[in-house]
């Protein structure tokens, strides 16, 4: 397995083609891109701790060697636990994404499918992928997943839009593999990892069959242009002379990008699915379910445990820890946090074999589900306390680069200190601004799907007819 | 085991001296007190169910035989898990207590308490214990749980009371036993079970020796007396010339009373606890940790499930299920009781061995106090979305006497008719009102303790330096 | 005008037909409808008393002397000031209903439609109402309102139904007047009202006709059954040997009833509309518009102010009235309170002449809409702290006949002592439990309406234009 | 009265010592410290706008003429009402604060109580007052207020800070006037201001009298130093080549800055309390009755317009905006805001004279408190939801500098089309990123005082004797 130096090594090979602020830019020489690059290593560097291996680390069939947890197939409800907890940690220790979540998520909807349309249809996409697989393990590499089309006008399906190209789909297909064009959006970390998997963000129809695509694609590859988001955190660090001054110093924001697919060729042995609309939508499903249990809930609890933790600082720094409406802000924040994790626990340990046969194992979709709603939801209540007991200072703090002021630094250290000094005062709120006034409460609610989705999905996995049967017989209403 | 029908007639052996409404009454004739006997018979007659065997028996060590789970001491997180779901189960069949929880939990408790106690003290509180429940397996016996004391001035310790009766005390240690004397409260069942076992409300300290007491009490033991709760419901029952008129026709509310322990003598193989202050915080920290999955959390969760799929039915009586705002509502109802079942869930399967080595099993206590919050909030809200859909008919609608009074019968049936027949809509909103417009609200809200002590437990258990030491380290903030 | 005592006699002359709990019953006697008579009454003493005059009376310029404010046309924001002054204060008073509250904004309603009607159409609505209204004030009548329709199936129209009934319309129009049929729900006091105002329950279309139809009707008239709610609160009102058990001792529940009109009679100088579907849309919506202020919003404050008094008084009883939990749940229930307060008062305040130049006033509709969705809202919540500050006790405390029982009496004075005499700890509980396991939370709902209903009207009623083209200024977006 | 060119033209007197970022800047030239003038000189300009003419202006009978109203001692109930019209409509225009509105209430605050003082203890602060609001009249001042001291450790008094400084108060009293220390944080627009008043941040006692100080003080006066806020917004403005591709292009953030007093000399006819601490806790009260209405309410309502407006928009651009969860959200945004609206509107209508005789007018303390209330929690959810429908987009999207990119530009206008363009969409999104990624969720929680001193003002505002004296008499429970 690679160590953080070895990461970062390997990835100097690539020179994506990046965007950001109306400039390109150079992958390990931007001050926002390179937080991606340090946020992947820092994950590499966890799997090398020997406190966090068991989390991190995992023994795979396909290469008869422990690998990174990253890419692993679940096989047990201990492995999707793990995989929940290790979303955790990975927030805890980053304050951003891990980079190769959704890639895990990805690999493992992928496992799934190809084997049910292996078995179905006869296609080798199962073995393409296996293969594929070990390729990554050997090579311990960072992958990133790419879901969510442009979309273009909501109203309308793919098929029916004016420019098909708002959703990526296969405009040609060739002997040696595809062409693929469009774009994929919010692509978290996908300007650091080795390579992007790809699949539809819902599910197609017959007539659709260009947009029902799966794939790997290298980072950098002919085609690709990746433009980043841009947002007042970019410059400040952009400006900062040392990243120490800011929010989150090493790691900064979830960094995303457009991906842009300009006819990008894909090798046969890259494709997972090329026209199987019928599996399109079971893949998005089984995705989802994943995602919403580690990304939804399990990671924004890693999160949430940070704010949580700063926030109680800031208390103490301000001598008000034990005021009651200090007590009550900090147990709601606590209650809110246990129970997004206990859902996520639930749906690991709920977790069932699927397809059946197959070895490979997903969450409870129910309670991956209400784990996100829970944290979407009250990701907004716990940055409201954060900014409650940070208090105005969260957001009318000075620079802490006048404490390195000769003409305000006495003044700074004279009325921001209280029962810490100025300093400790200012790190911690600079910290909490990172998230209370950040693009953590949005980013939190649309992570993993917006919560219209979710809510669809619990309606509809819910068994009215049975809760409806048991009120009738309690009632004595005979059934129709 | 027992049948229900030998449930039934076993408790014609009791004749408790019960006063309800102002009156002495039979327990085997009131209309309300019946509705105990009745529902402690459905659980009895759940257990001799095929269908719900692996929920509501398990093999005991003790007896070497099948028991009733409402006797069983959990040694495993399938124990935990199966006991939760046993919860859920009988909720789901009764709309009422199954009357035995508060006694399961007690059990569960004591068990490994007595066993600290005898390997630390060298009692024998432990021994005793198993061979009560081994006699209490024999027979099957319902056995109902004594925690919640009067407690007088809330402000004073017991000891300080004017009047220390307020909590259940030893009055005199005989050679035979000991005397108690004092009451205890909202008594779910207590009229209705083979016996009691009382432990103290919470956790005693040097110089209230008195007060830390354990033990088992036959019903309508000599000096016992029980006085009913009386509500608008016991009135409606009363009145009611066929119990199909009600919200909850067999079983009705959980009905519980003031137990008066007047010079009650309990001999010494009856006593588990016996002025060993010490352990007595640790008794009810455990009782409520098991007793906040269970009741707080599961069985509430089955209350739910009725009300959700009345709430459905009510909606498609109306013809309005298919309404954005209805889903949204039922998606609401939904997710609230989802995110508690996934609590209780988790609670469960991240049980422990507790006391290490006892082979005893506890529930996590964060996942459960998150449980009990969960729902004891959320539960209003389900109240209050049952009362949307139901409608205004769910409180102003007329008695299903009128279907039968030639007088009124056909405008009843012509003006309640919607997309069911108006018997169908009268009786789903009878049994809607029961819950919208009746106890269970506030009885939900403070069964298993009120939300605030879920509150104080939530934050006691939380480990603050942790989490403080990952937002330190990520703030770039050193230790101090 | 009328004394309590008058009207109580005058009431003697009406011997409506009345069902309830299956039977017929009368009116002055049955225990449940007495207590409209006695409701009625209090609202008829209270204007006696000098203190309240300023809120109760009013002088009227069609009677040319002072009148009941409930037989009153607004034509001034101070006007509609001391409506909604008057809708608090009598639910402060009475815990329930005041009878004649959908009576007067139903009248005021009319008095609108009525005068556009007559200038726009050349009818004579509006003298036939002054004439009416000027008999009712020289009376001093209590008129009750009826607006809500059976409604049958809800997703059609009046005409698509099977059984048209289940709309109250026209079936016949004679010489010398109409002949109405269908049904009026959920009508509170109709059956102590001296007469009801009926108008239709929503807007009518082309076709609908024969349901655009309004009308007074004397209590009793031919024709007319009143079938009465029947809840457990009407069986412990009947089984209590005196109304000092009960918790709302002398006025009880707001009590409704089906009001059936089986081919009514009206004479032409009691129709107010007969056809003009056009205009019957804005007549239901200026009764909302009206309605939501005063029973939507300032009446439940009323309530509001009796919970947080008997909460308060339940703390003090029990001695925990300083805990900080005690008191930021108190505060909750105050904030809520009071910002509906202030939305009832602004909705009086922004009131305006509508129809213009009639020099009536109609109550800002947005404002009064807000104040409903507040308190509708907010009343689940004040429910739910005056449960847990009440304590389980709300909802398992025995009979307060125990108290007079030799047998239990000191066992229950001696165990439900706090800080208070079990006496009044009981008292106050009881109290409360009539509202936290009572039919005011799914009442307060639906009371002028469903919440959905005000939603969409604050939707309707907001100028997006305007607050888009701030965003468009501000963001420097040029308009399209 | 002062056009906007002209207060810029009388801005160039003023040089204060400000420093931002760590370095000196120059009020003028700095990209962020101009956002103050310019917003400054957007009040001025909306004076002269003959639309806004009666918010905005008022006769004045101190100077006989027309004058701001942000230098106008209300003097009845109607002036409440424009006050509050005036913070909701610089809101709808700025985005930002209104500068003066601290100032403004300040100077309410202090008619009052130095009226209060030279009738009571012969002193002349009133008539120095009135002097100084005649000049500042005269010349059309802007007027920026200084309250929040930086307080040190929470749990001591003025007087037992290790450092007293931490609370401005006087060093020293000289036949001319007084010197001060301390320093003011928070400080909204100080900088663009021509002067600042400063009161106590609250109430102080014997033995405090030196902190018991009010004072007028010039712009840059010898020993000021003003300490700026540094946020991401900070730098993304200074890195920004042109305004327009900032959320809010032209006014930004609300600026603060700690406003440091390093021995300050206040001549006497500046000073409006000095020593009487007696009267200092009345003239915080005072000034946080009016702010709450102002600051805490009707300003917020004006940004809750925007981004109600900016939302609808994002929807339409999107397509979606009849989707019923969107309606259902943008109902809930409107119900929020207009309640709180509701509430500015009944704190002024129902304000009243304050002091007795003195013909200055205060709103209602219960409303406006209400109104904040309202607003500081429903603010998030306000931005919950503009975050939800704004989408993903409104944290992730790119720079708006891409669109002028000819490498990117095309992809960007291919992929960021929904149903508007590229462009629009893009702003929009950046416009909503500000609030909903931005400092304005905290900074309106803490704005006008943090919520708990709100909770503490409603419960001590409380009638409880007179709700008690309610239930009581409706329970039946005599008064003891």
């Amino acid at each position: 397995m690679k160590t953080a130096t070895e990461y970062l090594e390997s990835m100097k090979a690539y020179n994506p083609r990046i965007f950001l602020g109306g400039k390109q830019v150079n992958l390990h020489e931007n001050s926002t891109t390179v937080t991606v690059l340090r946020a992947n290593a820092r994950v590499y560097e966890l799997a090398e701790d020997p406190k966090y291996a068991d989390i991190m680390n995992v023994f795979s069939p396909y290469l008869g060697d422990k690998v990174s947890r990253n890419l692993h197939i679940a096989s047990s409800v201990a492995d999707l636990e793990r995989r929940s907890e290790m979303a955790t940690l990975t927030s805890q220790m980053l304050g951003t994404c891990n980079y190769r979540c959704v890639g895990a998520d990805v690999l493992n909807a992928l496992a799934g499918i190809t084997w049910e349309m292996d078995r179905e249809l006869g296609t080798e996409y199962h073995s393409r992928l296996l293969n594929h697989l070990k390729y990554l393990q050997e090579n311990d590499l960072a992958v990133s997943g790419g879901v969510t089309d442009a979309k273009g006008d909501r109203t309308k399906r793919p098929v029916e839009q004016d420019d098909p190209d708002v959703y990526v789909h296969i405009v040609e297909k060739r002997e040696d593999g595809i062409v693929v064009r469009g774009a994929k959006v919010s692509q978290s970390g996908a300007i650091g990892s080795h390579e992007t998997l790809v699949i539809p963000t819902m599910g197609m129809r017959q007539g659709e069959e260009d947009f029902a695509v799966a794939f790997a694609v290298p980072n950098g590859a002919e085609g690709l242009t990746y433009i980043c988001q841009y947002t007042p955190f970019t410059a400040e660090r952009e400006l900062s002379p040392d990243v120490k001054y800011l929010g989150n110093p090493l790691y900064g924001q979830r960094e995303t990008c457009i991906m842009v697919f300009d006819n990008v060729f894909i090798p046969w042995e890259h494709v997972f699915m090329c026209g199987e609309a019928k599996y399109s939508g079971r893949l998005v499903a089984r995705f989802a379910k994943t995602h919403r249990m580690n990304c939804g809930g399990a990671c924004k609890v890693g999160f949430a445990d940070l704010i949580i933790g700063a926030t109680q600082l800031a208390a103490e720094f301000s001598g008000i820890q034990k005021a009651p409406h200090i007590v009550e802000k900090m147990t709601d924040m606590i209650r809110i946090n246990e129970t997004a994790r206990a859902c996520t626990v639930a749906a690991a340990l709920k977790g069932h074999e699927e397809p059946a046969g197959s070895g490979f194992f997903q969450p409870d979709d129910i309670f991956g589900n209400a784990a996100k709603l829970t944290i979407a939801d009250g990701f907004w209540d716990i940055l409201k306390w954060a900014g409650d007991i940070g208090g105005g200072m969260a957001v009318t703090m000075p620079s802490e680069l006048e404490l390195e002021n000769p003409e305000t630094a006495h003044y700074v250290r004279k009325f921001m200190k209280a029962s810490a000094p100025a300093e400790q005062r200012l790190r911690i709120a600079k910290f909490i601004q990172n998230w209370c006034a950040g693009l953590h409460g949005a980013g939190t609610w649309h992570g993993a799907g917006s919560p219209m989705a979710q809510k669809m999905a619990l309606y509809n996995l819910t068994n009215f007819e049975e809760k409806k049967s048991y009120a009738r017989s309690l009632a004595g209403l005979k059934e129709e």
